[in-house]
This record gives structure tokens, C-alpha cells and sequence, in this order.
């Protein structure tokens, strides 16, 4: 029996701005066989992630860079197609960080199993999965709502966001979302039950945020950074909190280049505080989230949403769509039939 | 009897930069009389601080700002004159907020009397007073130092900063303060006890954080802005904590030229916070809090310096001393004779 071939997205080049043809290289080759104790995994869907654009800077963080000629890094939903660990049998789903990449081998360690018959696959790796996590602890554990408290979120129709929200109103908060365009707003505000949704393409972003946020902003929950995240700073009441998950707006520019938020002393006179969190820190209580999500789900209260784009040699083109604001829902690369 | 004269230093117009001539205007006009439950008091110090800055801008904040004409607002050190309120006898010391003025009439309210025989008077507007509040509960409250851990404080040989400093030490950090010039550093670590100082205005900030600072910074106490901001985030730990308690390099700035914490993803990195906080929000705890530190002073394991101008018209050059950073210790101006 010849080893399947494998295809890999590697990088090639960092790239300065926006990631391009010369970032990227898609390189074919035998897929790999799995050692006594591993497990061979084909990859069924590669999750793409705004993270992704931080990972391949030359910079300390909370991960190395990946390095170039590497696989690129992603979270992942694979099918055992070989296995030779004990706790895995071949056929079963699992979740991972198995990298945009068709095979890959595994001992184990981080491979979570996942029952197909319980949900759509994508939704591991959406409302189920990481994505889902960051938004149940940036909001619960950092953002810390109230009920009837007034929770805004950027990126609001994104993947993180758009759970954010949800489960604000879930929580007894007034939801409110800031998306680019008319039609993730319609979204927001008609599908997923937020009360407001305001559009940072047209009019005034400060004024739309007073607008739709009468009584100030108690929980701002940041994505994207940037202008939107200085404007939402003029609205926070006192003791505000500001989870800071991400920032979209700056991950493409220089180190030199990132705009630090000119009305940060509003967290001074408001008695607010701005906090970074990371989902992993949370993975022991990953369980009892992911439990209380999934009864979300089943009841209605929460929806999941994910745009799909079909084919591995496409995941350049799907991570730049982050950049664009071309996705709507959480972004994912199918790579293979299920 | 004819009324005493009274001088009174008014904001004549909002500078839109550093204030000059044209902000202040001093006037001469005979003293208030105190009615039915009222005091006469005469100022013989007024505390000069960077919030004053702030209270002249023309924009929302945590205190109406002062209106042209009126007299400028200022924390003070004044005796009783004459006194018409069962609760103050004549010759009697208060603490108040009663502004640059030599005489002013109060009904009691927000006045705290403060024995003379305790402490030197103006220290009841250093380190016992609104300053040594501020560093105490910014540093314990919001910063939250544990043993062993490394406090960075910038204006380090300011009011606020060197009792950051010492305060630190007294809870068994390192600590390490920033500030312009040899002279302010050797007499953070000569005379009260740093573990290091860092003269901001010589070599690289950045890498000198790094030096004085081996094991990152756990919290850092920001008084300052800026630069100096965006150099300590490069060096924080997971979990710091950054209290803003002001940032002086920005204060004479027009709104859109502030400077934000460009590395202010630092925080998401390291899972760190930056809180604002206001001293006036602890008012209920001052008095603990005043004994601690009073002890402390007693002890010797606490000291306060003060840098008195004397002269009620010099409180405009005073006041330019906090941006050019030519103060030393708590400044002070003394308008009349103990």
C-alpha cells in the first residue's frame, strides 16, 4: 500500500502587510506513517483564525512564530485514518492543531475526540470549539457582565463576536454589535437577537455607539482594535471592563505602525480597566463550557454560523477575507469530504 | 475692622498647550466675610498637581472643569481665621480643597482638620494627604503587589512615584523607578531605597527596563504616558497589573495628538490589565490608610519631600515646573506664613 499524498500550505516568506502570493507555498509530497504509539489524521477542516496573522510575525509571544519552510499552524478537524495508540481507533473525529495540511501524524497529546452524531462537524471548531471558548471566557471570566448591564462587541458578526453577544443576551445584558455593512447587521439584530447593530462603515462611530448605548457601555468586548476601539472608549461608564481578544485592524501593520488607543486615559477618569486573556489558560474548563454551550445550542438560545470555503490550496485567499471583513461567520477551510 | 485682602489666581482662557501668561490672571479683592456657619480660612499652602491640567481642559471628566473667570481649583492647607461653624475654632488647621486663593469661605464641607504638632504642614499635602493616598491605593488596591514581585514606577522622584517606591519596598518588591536625571535617580536609590533607577533621558529605555528589571515587571505604576508606557509594556510578565494613575507627558497635548499605548498588546500577550483609578473613590478608607502611612513616616521606613515655591503669584511657574519635570519632591506653594 503507497502512503497517500500529503499537501501542505507552508510559509514561505513573513510577509510586511496583507499576506500574499509570496507568503505561501503549497508544497505536495508522500503523507507520513505513523510510529508504534501515533496515529495518522486526515484532515476533514482547517480553522482559520485572526490569531493566525500573529503567529507568523517574528516576534516573542505567547507561541513562537511559526518558522518559515513550517507548516502553517492551524486548528483543526481530522479522521483517524490509521492508528497505532490505543486510544484512538481509526474512523473516529478528532479536534487538534494539526496544521492546514491533508495528513498529518499525532502521539496524542492535544487531540480531543468529538462525536459527529451530537453536531455538525465545523461547529468543533466554531461554537464548540476554540472560538467558542474565547468568546464564553473573554466575556464571563474577563468582561464579567451584570444583568442588565450594556455589553458592545466589535467584530460582531465575526466568529468570536457573534457568540459574545449571544450569550450576553443570554446573561439578561442589552447586546450591542458594531460589523461592517447593512447585511450583518440585518443579521445580528434579526437572526442572533442582538439589540442594536451598528455599522462602522456609515456615519458616525462614536455618535452610533452613544446612539445605541443610552445608558454607556459597561462591557466593551474588543476584536478589532484600532478607531473602533478608541471610540468605544468615549461611551464606557465607570468600572467598565474591556476584554481585549484581538485586533484585526493592526495585525498587518508594522510594529511602528500599530495605533495604541489615543483615549485610553478614559480608563482613568471611568475607573475601567482593559484586559488581555487568552483562551488556553482556560483549557481546564473547557468541559463544563463547552456542556453549557451545547445546551445552548440544542435550546435555541445560541447560534452557530459558519462560512465555509472548500479547498486547501484556497486558505491564503480565506485568511485574507478576515482582513477584508469578506467572511461572515466563523471561517473555515474544508479540506476534505467528511 | 476692614476686611483682609484676598488674591485669588483665576483661568483667564484654556491653553491649548503648555499654559502661559495668557491662561492665569491674578486678582486682588478684599476677603470674603463668613456668614451664620461658615469659616473664614487663610491658605498658607496650595498643592500643585497634574490633574490640574486636566481640570482645565474643556472636556468631560470626573470633575466639572474650572470655568473661566473662576478661581482656579487646588487642594489646600489653610487655618481657621474667623470662624462662625460650632465645628472649627480660629487657629485651627484644615486640609480642603479651597484653590488658589489666600482667603476663602467654606461651611465645613470636604474641610478635615489636621494637627500641626503631628507632622509638618505641608506634609499634609504629600504623603499624608491626596499624593500618599494615591500611591497607596493605586499601588495596593489596583496594582496589587505580591512579595517578591518587581514594581516599576515612572515620575519616580515625583509626589506620587517615590511613595510608589517606597511603598513597594515595605511590602518586600523590587523596585525600580524612572526618572529624568542623575540627580533624581541617585536619590531614589541613595536616599529612599530603590533597588534601581532608570534615567529616561539617558540611553535606551526600553533596554534598561530590561537590565534593572530581570525578572519583567509584575506591575507598573504609570504616571507619565507616552513613551515611557510603550517601553514598560515591552517588559511586562503574565498577569501584570499597570494602574494609570496619570500621564503627564500627554497632558498639554491637543486631544487628537495623545499619544495611546501602541504595545498595548502587550496585555493580550501576558494576560495583563491596565486600570485606571482615582484616589477620590477611597475617601472612605483615607483615614486607615493616613495612620499607616503615618507610621510608616515614624518609623523611618517612609520619606517625604517637599519642594515649596514660595509666593501665591508663582503658582503659573510652578505649576509649568510638573511638565518640565524641574520639581523635586511634592510641590508645594506657599502663599502666606505658617
Amino acid at each position: 500500500m503507497s502512503a497517500p499524498e500529503n499537501v501542505q500550505v507552508r510559509l514561505k516568506e513573513r510577509p510586511s502587510g496583507i499576506p500574499d502570493d509570496a507568503t505561501w507555498e503549497v508544497v505536495g509530497e508522500p503523507a507520513p506513517a505513523p510510529g508504534e504509539g501515533e496515529v495518522l489524521l486526515r484532515t476533514v477542516y482547517v480553522s482559520v483564525d485572526p490569531a493566525m496573522r500573529g503567529w507568523i510575525r517574528d516576534r516573542r509571544s505567547y507561541l513562537p512564530p511559526v518558522e518559515i519552510g513550517a507548516v502553517m499552524r492551524a486548528l483543526t478537524l481530522s479522521q483517524v485514518a490509521e492508528s497505532r495508540h490505543p486510544g484512538f481507533a481509526a474512523g473516529e473525529y478528532v479536534s487538534g492543531t494539526q496544521g492546514v495540511q491533508l495528513y498529518s501524524v499525532s502521539d496524542g497529546k492535544g487531540l480531543y475526540q468529538v462525536d459527529p452524531k451530537l453536531a455538525p462537524l465545523p461547529r468543533y471548531l466554531s461554537a464548540l470549539g476554540m472560538t467558542g471558548m474565547t468568546a464564553y471566557f473573554g466575556l464571563l471570566d474577563v468582561g464579567k457582565p451584570k444583568q442588565g448591564e450594556t455589553v458592545l462587541v466589535s467584530g460582531a458578526a465575526g466568529a468570536v463576536g457573534s457568540v459574545v453577544g449571544q450569550i450576553a443576551k443570554i446573561k439578561g445584558c442589552r447586546a450591542v454589535g458594531i460589523a461592517g455593512g447593512a447585511d450583518k447587521c440585518r443579521y445580528l439584530t434579526g437572526e442572533l437577537g442582538f439589540d442594536a447593530a451598528i455599522d462602522y462603515r456609515a456615519g458616525d462611530l462614536k455618535k452610533n455607539i452613544r446612539a445605541h448605548c443610552p445608558q454607556g457601555v459597561d462591557v466593551y468586548f474588543d476584536n478589532v482594535g484600532g478607531e473602533t476601539l478608541d471610540a468605544a472608549l468615549t461611551a464606557i461608564n465607570r468600572g467598565a471592563r474591556i476584554p481585549i481578544c484581538g485586533a484585526i485592524s493592526q495585525y498587518n501593520e508594522a510594529d511602528e505602525a500599530i495605533r495604541g488607543p489615543a483615549n485610553y486615559l478614559s480608563l482613568l477618569v471611568n475607573r475601567a480597566r482593559m484586559e488581555g486573556f487568552l483562551v488556553m489558560d482556560y483549557a481546564a474548563s473547557y468541559g463544563k463550557a463547552a456542556d453549557e454551550m451545547a445546551q445552548w445550542l440544542a435550546e435555541g438560545k445560541l447560534k452557530s454560523k459558519e462560512h465555509i470555503v472548500e479547498g486547501i490550496e484556497r486558505f491564503p485567499e480565506a485568511l485574507n477575507m478576515l482582513f477584508t471583513g469578506e467572511n461572515f461567520g466563523k471561517l473555515i477551510v474544508k479540506v476534505a469530504d467528511e
